[in-house]
């Protein structure tokens, strides 16, 4: 009885390792503010559970395969906004965008095709290539350029006979970054010319700042036929345990393919799905109030990261990650300093090192993730730590 | 862009191509009875939405990737009964059976490993190893044995260099075939004397009539470290809608690989894991209600069966469904009948033509599934609609 060789070719979450520490660390008294994790601390919108509590058939059915309803009838209305008219037939309700994204996956890789993902990036999606025999292609995604990597030469010299699908996280985990409608078109006619699929993985669609307006690949009709558009509530509605994910493509042959996997698996959560039709008929307000919360606190992380001596932060124009190379050596024994030595009145702090946001053997290893999920003071508090711990580090090391 | 070869060989749900007829009559004004799908009328206890009604976290938030404390201690308690003693590291808390089963294929098998199963059988079995890359090889089950498999002989004759799982679904849907203890440690010393691993997939285990005791593979405990329990709270607690799975081993190389998977997907739904917890702390008195329910369903419709002339009834000894010959030659063309053609007093009735629960071609042509998860009233005159149906079609047949 042997493990395949895609399981054992996946990797454990990396921060996995650290998160003994930080539970040794919590239970000798000591506070640690958590800036690893994409968990916000916003409350989730009572809507939500209010939907719930009300719903009352007395038998909890299978759903249909492709979704509720009541919730894709929602989805539509929501799109709207964004000038993107989809019909039912054009979407999947998922378990979470995770769900969405290896249905895609495995609907569009034989073994040993690739993706394009731009680097750093969110593990998983690793995980799920490894899942369809797929393999991720970095496309490079230099910190010194502010992490953008949407230009024609640059992810042109990654394709290969190989290369089936672009992937792309539209605002960015882990770096913020957020594409243009200009340069989403220049990734269509990438894809275009070389019969790719386009993933726009978009569940922070809405978290953009500095007065720039949210768009969607989806608003780029003419290449309708190869986007395949990944959504969720988890973020946008501070609700990552409702686990409510969309897929959605007017590609008729691949949503097709996709519905003999979403039959298989059956459905998804009746009431996660009653409670998320909710969470999409907000209104346009609550969009606001979120993205005010998360751009206070990304101003303070700024603020608070420039006082770190020989800092160069790039300013994440959108999610709610903010990535940046700290003047250590050793990013993981840096944080296993803050975590096993290092306080400052019984605090101390955690992140992200970014080198698991890596596929490139050696690149991240001076970078670290934040997310700015946490109150404004508390995320303050959390980058001061930072900067507290770099000087007694340093002065440990005897620099 | 192409769709993969795994969901090109992917089937659409066997009975998909009658719902536009069923739909059509029941527009018509017809009213069918729904003997087809397993999606019973049973009202899913209260306790699963009062729990979710009181469940007062303000952010709705990720779940640990194995599943909630509270979910995996009320897990341990109910494999207390069965005298099977869990850890938590034993279980991953999964979306429906559906995940368990497809983690399960994606950590054993390779592309082309192959998979026993006594056929007829669930037909997303396929669906999932095919996702892994495997491929099903059916142990035969006649009709005419009752479908009964666990025969020494008639397993290792199915047994190949690429054999790696043994998947038994216990009881069985669609035959309602019981495995006794003794049968499974039968199919525990193949699996030993093979190296193979054991997919039980025990998700009716309460539902066993005539007096017999529920059993699990999970009591033989000398073969623990093979043996792999897929559960859910769908059939048993009547919640197919709560999406809420479980994956059982104690192979810990095995639950290792499968936690790479789980953290990659994040998590299942909180308040489906909150509901499910109250689900699995009910009393005994539950089951036995539940039994007598189904028990009451089973035996009218093997009465009215026997009505049929020249029926012969294998009459299930668990689960909620009875697989049978009806005596035409083309049972597709019956179903077509029936709801196009066919209808008294105003009223018809669906089944599933059992071919679709084979994976040798040709076979089960001439049987169908019946699903006894409606009312017993309705059940028997839903089994009458098939007696009428069948003398009304040999009549236009000329018979």
């Amino acid at each position: 009885m042997n493990i395949s060789k895609r399981v054992n070719a996946m990797q454990f979450s990396p921060i996995r390792k650290f998160n003994p520490m930080a539970i040794e660390a919590e239970k000798n008294g000591k506070k640690i503010y958590h800036l690893n994790i994409g968990q916000p601390d916003v409350e989730t919108p009572e809507c939500f559970m209010e939907a719930i509590r009300n719903f009352d058939e007395k038998v909890i059915a299978y759903a249909e395969s492709g979704g509720r309803p009541e919730l894709i009838s929602a989805v539509i209305d929501y799109y709207k906004k964004y000038d993107i008219e989809l019909e039912p037939s054009n979407m999947i309700v998922t378990n979470g965008g995770s769900e969405a994204l290896s249905m895609a996956f495995l609907s569009l890789l034989n073994d040993g095709d690739e993706v394009l993902i731009p680097e750093p990036y969110y593990t998983n999606y690793s995980t799920f290539a490894l899942m369809a025999g797929g393999i991720v292609k970095p496309i490079p995604a230099d910190a010194s350029k502010g992490y953008a990597y949407a230009d024609r030469e640059n992810i042109e010299a990654c394709i290969t006979p190989k290369t089936r699908v672009i992937c792309c996280l539209e605002p960015g985990n882990p770096t913020g970054n957020v594409l243009t409608l200009e340069e989403m078109k220049v990734i269509c006619e990438i894809a275009e010319k070389h019969d790719l699929a386009i993933i726009a993985d978009e569940v922070y669609r809405e978290f953009v700042y500095d007065g720039r307006t949210p768009v969607s690949f989806g608003q780029l009709s003419e290449y309708a036929d190869r986007v395949i558009i990944v959504d969720s509530v988890s973020k946008r509605f501070s609700a990552c345990g409702a686990r409510i994910g969309l897929l959605i493509s007017k590609n008729k042959e691949f949503m097709s393919g996709c519905m003999k996997i979403a039959q298989g698996r059956l459905c998804v959560s009746t009431v996660d799905q009653i409670g998320s039709a909710a969470l999409f008929r907000l209104p346009d307000s609550y969009y606001e109030e979120a993205k005010a919360i998360y751009c206070g606190r990304r101003d303070a992380v700024v603020e608070e990261l420039r006082k770190i001596p020989g800092m160069n932060v790039v300013v994440p124009a959108g999610a709610f990650y903010l990535t940046c190379a700290l003047p250590v050596e050793d990013i993981e024994d840096f944080l296993t300093f803050l975590l096993t030595e290092f306080e400052d009145n019984g605090e101390s702090v955690m992140f992200a090192p970014a080198a698991g946001f890596y596929a490139t053997p050696g690149k991240g290893k001076n970078e670290i993730r934040i997310a700015y999920v946490l109150k404004e003071e508390d995320m303050r508090r959390g980058v001061e730590l930072i900067r507290l711990g770099l000087e007694a580090y340093n002065k440990k090391l005897g620099k």
